[in-house]
C-alpha cells in the first residue's frame, strides 16, 4: 500500500491479543460492544483519516492556521473534521449513553485516534480538545451548564478547548492571576490573558467553549486558589441564539511545527464584559483540570507514536525503493560493476528502521497499556480494583507521556537520517514530522515536570505501594517468559534491571529523607531516562510472550512473518535500547552536584 | 552584551592557551604573524560578523533563496558576503603570498570561520566553497587554468562549487555518471545532472566557478574512473570578457533549514556547449576531491559546533532571564508566597545548559584540534613528522565531523527545551536553529559514511600504528592531569576508557579477520557514538588541564570564574556524558545480528 502511515494488523494485534481488549468489553459498561462492532469503528475512522486526514497533511503545513484582522484561520479541512468528526463519534464515543456517548472504551478511542494522529497530526486536537473540555462539563458542571453546552460540542458544531497557561505561568500554573469576579446575576466575570490555547478558534464551528482557569477576587495564593469556569466565545441567549462574549483573539503563535493546528493568545473581558459559569464549586478547578490530565497525558504520548509511525513508514517505503552502494565483499571491499543494493539491505539502515520499529510498536503498546488501565479504574467495581488500577496508571502515566515523545523525537530524527540529504528537503515528508512532533516533549508538561513527577512523586506513591504494585504486573509478564526458551534470557535481564532500578532509588532516597528535594530530584530527567527503558523492556517482552505463543500455536490469522518480526524487534531493544540503562544508572548514581547552583556563576 | 552568539574569550582561550597556536607561528610559512595580527583578524571578523551577518539571520530564514525563471536568486546580504567577506580574506586568508594568499594557519582561518558560522550559518558556506573550489585550482591545475580562473575568486567576484552528487549517486561517488568528452580543442565536452550543489548559483557574481566530477569516456568503472573538471558557469573569452557556457540552473531544493544558504540542481550541456578543462590528471579526480575532504570536514563539525554555539547563548540569556517556578524547600513543596525564581536555579535547566556548554566548547577545542593537525602536517619539515600530523588528522577527522553534528543536534534540542512552548515558536530564535544544525550530519558524508571510515579504515591505520599514535597524544594529556589533585580521578577514567576501547576493538576485530567486513561494520555507528566520547574525555581534560594551571598560576587575563566554569564543565561531561561509554561498550559487544539482513524479510 502506497502512503502508510500505520499499521492496523500491529495496532488491533495490541489492542486484541496483547492488551486482551475483549476482557474489557465484559465489564458492564462496555457490554453492548463486541470486537465485530469495534473493529467496523476503527475501520471507519481508519478510511475517514486515509480520505479527510492523511490529503490534507503537507496542505497544512504549507498554508498554517494564522491570524488576520481579530479573527483566526484554520484550514477548509478542519470543518470537515469537527462537523464529519462529530457525526463519525470522534467527540463523543466514550461518554455515557445518557450524555449522548457510545460508551466505548478509553482503549478502543485511542486506537481510534492513533489512527487520526499517525495520519495528520494537525487535526486530531480539534476534535480532541473539543471531548476533553465535554468531558469536564459532563463530570463536573451542574446539569443546566451541561444541557447548555454539551450537545452541540458532541456534534462538533462547537469546539472546546483549556485555557490555563499565562505569559507570566507556563509551567507553574500555582502563578495564575486571570480573576474571576462574581455577579449576581449568578454568573462572574472574567478579566486576562491566555496564551498557548491549542484550537482557541477557528472560523467553522458557531462557538467555542473555553474551560478556564482563574481566581475568584479573594481566593487563596497558589494553586488552592483556582477556580474552573465555563466561558464561551459567544454566550447562549434566553431565545435560544448566540451573542459575543468578550472573548478576543488577540494573536496567534507561528510555530515550526504542527502549523495547521492554531495555537492562540486569547484575551478575556477587555471590554468588561465577559461572563463565566463556575464548574462544581470554587478553588478546586485544578483538581478538576487534574482529573482529566491522565487522559490528556495518555492523548500526547498516542499523538507523538502515531507522528514517530506515519515517519517509520516513510523511511521505510524509501528504504525499500532507494539503490545506493554495494553490500561489501569478504576482502572489506565493492565491486563497482554489481548493482547497487537497495538501502535497507545495509545493516546501519536496518539499525535505523529497527530502531524507529522499537520506539513506534512499543510506545503504542504501552499507550494501549495506559488506556487498559484507565478503562479498569473506571469500570471497577470495587474500591480496592479502583485503587489498583489507579495507582497502575499513576505510576506509569509520566512515561506514558515522556517515553513516546523524546523517543519519538529521536526515531523521526533517525528516520530522517535514513533518506540522507532528501530527508533535509521540503519535497520529502520527514522533514515536516521532525517539526510536528517536537512539541510533543513540550505539551502537557515538560519532559522536566514528567521528570520531577515521576521521581518526585510516584516512586514513592502510598510508600512506595505503587512501585511494588507495578513490580507485580511485571513480574507476571517474566513469568510468563520464562516458559519460552527464546525468552528466558530478556526475563533474565528484566529482573537485573528491576534490582537496579532498587539500587538507584536506594541511592537517591537518603537525599529525600534528609530534606534535600532539589539533590534528590536534580537528575529526574535522567531517571525518566532510566525508568522509560526499563517499563519499555517489559512492553516489549509482553509483546514478545505473545508473539511466541501464537507463532506456537500456528495460529494463522497473520504471515509468520508478522510474528516473527515482533520477535526480532523485540530482540533490538534489548540489544540496543535496554542497555543503555547501564550508563544511565551510573550517571544517576554519580556523586557530582554539578548541575546545583553555586554561590559563584559559572555559567556563562 | 545582548545577543552574543559566540564567546571570544573561549576561541581565543582555546587557540592561545590549550592548542598553543603560537608555537605554530614559529613555522616558516607563518613566521610573518604574530598572536596580535592574528587577534586584529579575528577582531576584524568579529566585527564583520556582528555587522553584515548577525542581523540578517531570521530574515533570510523567512526568505529563502529560490530558483524562478531558471535562475537562482539569494538575499541581498550575500553580495556583501562574497564581496567585502572577500577583501577581508575570508577566501584567501590561507593562501600562499604567491597565490595571494596571507598564509594564515588554518587553526586561526577556522577560528575566523566559527565566528561567522555562529553568527549566520547560512553565509560562510558561500566565501568558504569558493576557497575550497580556489584551493583545488591552484593545487592541482595548470598555471594557465590558475591564472585564468584564481585570482577573481579570491576576491569574490566569482564563486565556486564543488559538484560531485547526482541523483543516482549520493554516498556512492563510484556511481557518477556524468560525461566528458574530449575535443581537439584542449577542452572537454560535459554532459550530466548534478544535484544538491550548495552555492550553486547567485544573482550577484559574475561568474561561478564549478570544480565538478566526471568520467571520461571509456574510463575504468567505479572509483578509479572519475575526473576533476573545471566547469565555469561563464566561459572568458579571448577578449578578456565572458559568454555563457550551457550550464542551467535546473532546479532548486527548498529545505527544512539553512534556507539562505542555495542548494541547487544544475544541468551541464543540455545543447551541447558545455566546455571544461581537465584538473591535473585524468581518472584522479576523486583523489584530488578528496584530499580537500579533511579540510571540508572540519568545515562542516566547525559549523555544527558554531550553530550549536548560538543556540547555546540563546538558551542561556532566556534562562538568565524568564522567571518559573520556585526553589523546593526542605519538606519538598513549594511556597506561592515566594517571588518565582529564575529557571536558571533549577538543576534541570542547568544540566541543560551544561550540557549546550559541554558540547559547544569541547567540539570547538576538537575543531581546532583537528585544524592545529593539518597546520602541523602542511609545515612538516620531515617526512616521519608530516606522517604523523597527517596519522593524527585522519585518525581524529570523521570524529571531527560527526560528534559536533550529532551531539549538536541533541544540543541545540535541549536548548530548544529550555524555552519550553516559547521554544517552539517562531518569534524564539532555538527553532531555526534546530532547523539548521539538521544539515550537518549528512554534509560531506553522513555519520553512517563517517562510522565505517572511523571503524573500517582508521581504527586499523597503518595496522593500528594510527591508534597507538593518538593514545600517546592522549596520554600526555592524562600524565599531565595526574599532577593536579582535583584532575587526578578523571585521568585514571579516562585510563579505563581506553582500555574499554581496546576491549571493544578486540572483540570486533575477529569479524573483518574472518572477511566478515558487514558484521564487522554492522554496529560502526554506536563505535563513533562511543569513541567520539573518548576523545571528547580527552578534550575536556586538556582543557581541565590548561584552566587549572592557570588559576594555580593566578592568572589575571580573565576572571577566575572564567577558568572554575571550564573545570565545572569538565566536571559535568565526566559525570553525564563519558559514562554513556559503558552502555556503548555493552551494545558494541553484544552478540546479537539483528541490523544483519535475514533471509526473510521481518522489517514492515
Amino acid at each position: 500500500m502506497a502512503n502508510q502511515y500505520v499499521d492496523v494488523n500491529t495496532l488491533k494485534y495490541f489492542l486484541y491479543q496483547v492488551h486482551q481488549m475483549e476482557d474489557l468489553l465484559e465489564k458492564e459498561r462496555f457490554q453492548d460492544h463486541d470486537k465485530e462492532a469495534l473493529n467496523l469503528y476503527l475501520d471507519s475512522v481508519k478510511e475517514f483519516a486515509d480520505k479527510e486526514l492523511y490529503p490534507y497533511f503537507k496542505e497544512m503545513d504549507e498554508n498554517p492556521a494564522h491570524h488576520k484582522d481579530g479573527k483566526i484561520y484554520v484550514h477548509e479541512q478542519v470543518k470537515t473534521m469537527m462537523h464529519k468528526g462529530g457525526e463519525l463519534g470522534l467527540i463523543s464515543a466514550g461518554f455515557d449513553y445518557e450524555d449522548g456517548g457510545m460508551q466505548i472504551p478509553l482503549m478502543a478511542n485511542t486506537a481510534a485516534y492513533y489512527i487520526l494522529d499517525a495520519a495528520n497530526n494537525h487535526m486530531p486536537g480539534y476534535t480532541g480538545l473539543t471531548q476533553g473540555a465535554a468531558e469536564l462539563i459532563i463530570h463536573f458542571a451542574s446539569q443546566e451548564l451541561k444541557d447548555t453546552f454539551v450537545p452541540k460540542m458532541l456534534t462538533g458544531e462547537w469546539g472546546g478547548t483549556m485555557c490555563l497557561t499565562e505569559p507570566q505561568a507556563g509551567s507553574s500554573l500555582s502563578d495564575i492571576v486571570t480573576k474571576a469576579t462574581p455577579t449576581d446575576e449568578g454568573y462572574y466575570k472574567i478579566s486576562g490573558q491566555k496564551i498557548f490555547i491549542s484550537g482557541g478558534d477557528n472560523q467553522f464551528t458557531d462557538n467555542v467553549v473555553h474551560l478556564l482557569l482563574a481566581r475568584i477576587e479573594g481566593a487563596p495564593k497558589g494553586t488552592k486558589g483556582i477556580s474552573l469556569f465555563i466561558v464561551p466565545k459567544n454566550r447562549p441567549t434566553a431565545d435560544g441564539g448566540l451573542e459575543p462574549n468578550d472573548v478576543t483573539a488577540v494573536a496567534d503563535f507561528q510555530k515550526m511545527g504542527q502549523k495547521g493546528y492554531c495555537t492562540t493568545h486569547l484575551g478575556f473581558g477587555d471590554k468588561d464584559g465577559c461572563r463565566a459559569w463556575l464548574v462544581g464549586e470554587a478553588n478546586k478547578g485544578l483538581h478538576y483540570m487534574f482529573l482529566m490530565m491522565n487522559g490528556a497525558r495518555i492523548a500526547v504520548g498516542r499523538g507523538a507514536s502515531g507522528i514517530a509511525s506515519a515517519a517509520y513508514y516513510a523511511s521505510l517505503q524509501y528504504a525499500n525503493e532507494r539503490p545506493q552502494g554495494r553490500k561489501l565483499s569478504s576482502d572489506g571491499r565493492k565491486n563497482p560493476e554489481e548493482k547497487q543494493t537497495l538501502i535497507i539491505n545495509h545493516p546501519d539502515v536496518r539499525r535505523m528502521l529497527l530502531l524507529q520499529k522499537a520506539v513506534v510498536e512499543g510506545s503504542m503498546s504501552m499507550v494501549f497499556l495506559a488506556a487498559k488501565y484507565y478503562d479498569l479504574e473506571a469500570t471497577a467495581t470495587t474500591k480496592e480494583e479502583k485503587l489498583k488500577y489507579n495507582t497502575l496508571l499513576e505510576m506509569i502515566i509520566p512515561v506514558v507521556k515522556t517515553y513516546p515523545s523524546e523517543a519519538g523525537i529521536h526515531s523521526v530524527n533517525n528516520g530522517l537520517q535514513i533518506l540522507g540529504g532528501y530527508g533535509f528537503c521540503s519535497d520529502f515528508i520527514l522533514q515536516q514530522y521532525i517539526r510536528d512532533i517536537r512539541i510533543s516533549a513540550i505539551y502537557e508538561g515538560t519532559t522536566g515536570i514528567q521528570s520531577q513527577d515521576l521521581l518526585g512523586r510516584k516512586m514513592t506513591l502510598n510508600n512506595g505501594q505503587g512501585l511494588q504494585l507495578l513490580a507485580e504486573e511485571i513480574n507476571a509478564t517474566l513469568a510468563e517468559a520464562k516458559n519460552y526458551d527464546n525468552l528466558k534470557a530478556y526475563a533474565a535481564v528484566m529482573e537485573e534491571k528491576l534490582a537496579l532500578t532498587q539500587k538507584v532509588l536506594q541511592h537517591l532516597m537518603p537525599h529525600a529523607l534528609k530534606g534535600d528535594y532539589e539533590r534528590y530530584l536534580a537528575d529526574a530527567s535522567i531517571f525518566m531516562e532510566f525508568f522509560s527503558l526499563v517499563l519499555m523492556g517489559w512492553c516489549w517482552l509482553e509483546i514478545g510472550v505473545t508473539a511466541q505463543k501464537d507463532l506456537l500455536i500456528g495460529s494463522n490469522e497473520l504471515p509468520e512473518e508478522f510474528y516473527e518480526g515482533k520477535l526480532e524487534t523485540l530482540e533490538y531493544f534489548f540489544a540496543y535500547e535496554l542497555p543503555k540503562t547501564t550508563s544511565q544508572a551510573e550517571i544517576l548514581m554519580n556523586p557530582s552536584t554539578v548541575t546545583i547552583k553555586k554561590e559563584k556563576e559559572l555559567i556563562h
